[in-house]
């Protein structure tokens, strides 16, 4: 059963999931990424990786897919923050 | 009692949440925000509200507490865009 939190919870997921959709494609477009912090996206690239592993070990599979996806947007703009510093 | 999946949930919360947080130095101190989105950075703090509430509802503390310090950094970072574009 859904109640009122768990909606909430879900639109919260898929907010700060899909977040990094519009950075990753701004970043692909411009490779501007001097204003991109590489501590902040290692840091963040690692703890979803910490995310998705809790969310597989605890069969949490709404946790796991939302961060399988963050991982993957994080992954690309870390990625051109290597490359294009 | 903390097992091994709980502890793998706590250390995962404190990276995603402390990531924000060379960003919001880097921000503040060069004021570069060109490669920083700001349509991820407006849907992320509505998901980080939402993120509160829900773990507010649900009396989940570690949740809110986490979302509360991460709404600050990401508000500080969102300021600072729309501010200096």
């Amino acid at each position: 059963m859904l109640n009122t939190g768990t909606i909430i919870g879900f639109i919260a997921a898929f907010c700060t999931t899909a977040s990094f959709l519009p950075q990753a494609i701004q970043t692909i477009r411009t490779k501007d990424t001097k204003g991109i912090s590489l501590s902040m996206y290692s840091l963040f690239t690692f703890g979803t990786v910490l995310w998705l592993t809790f969310g597989i070990m605890s069969s949490n599979y709404p946790v796991a897919i939302a961060n399988g996806i963050t991982l993957l947007l994080a992954l690309v703009i870390l990625t051109y923050k290597i490359r294009y510093k």
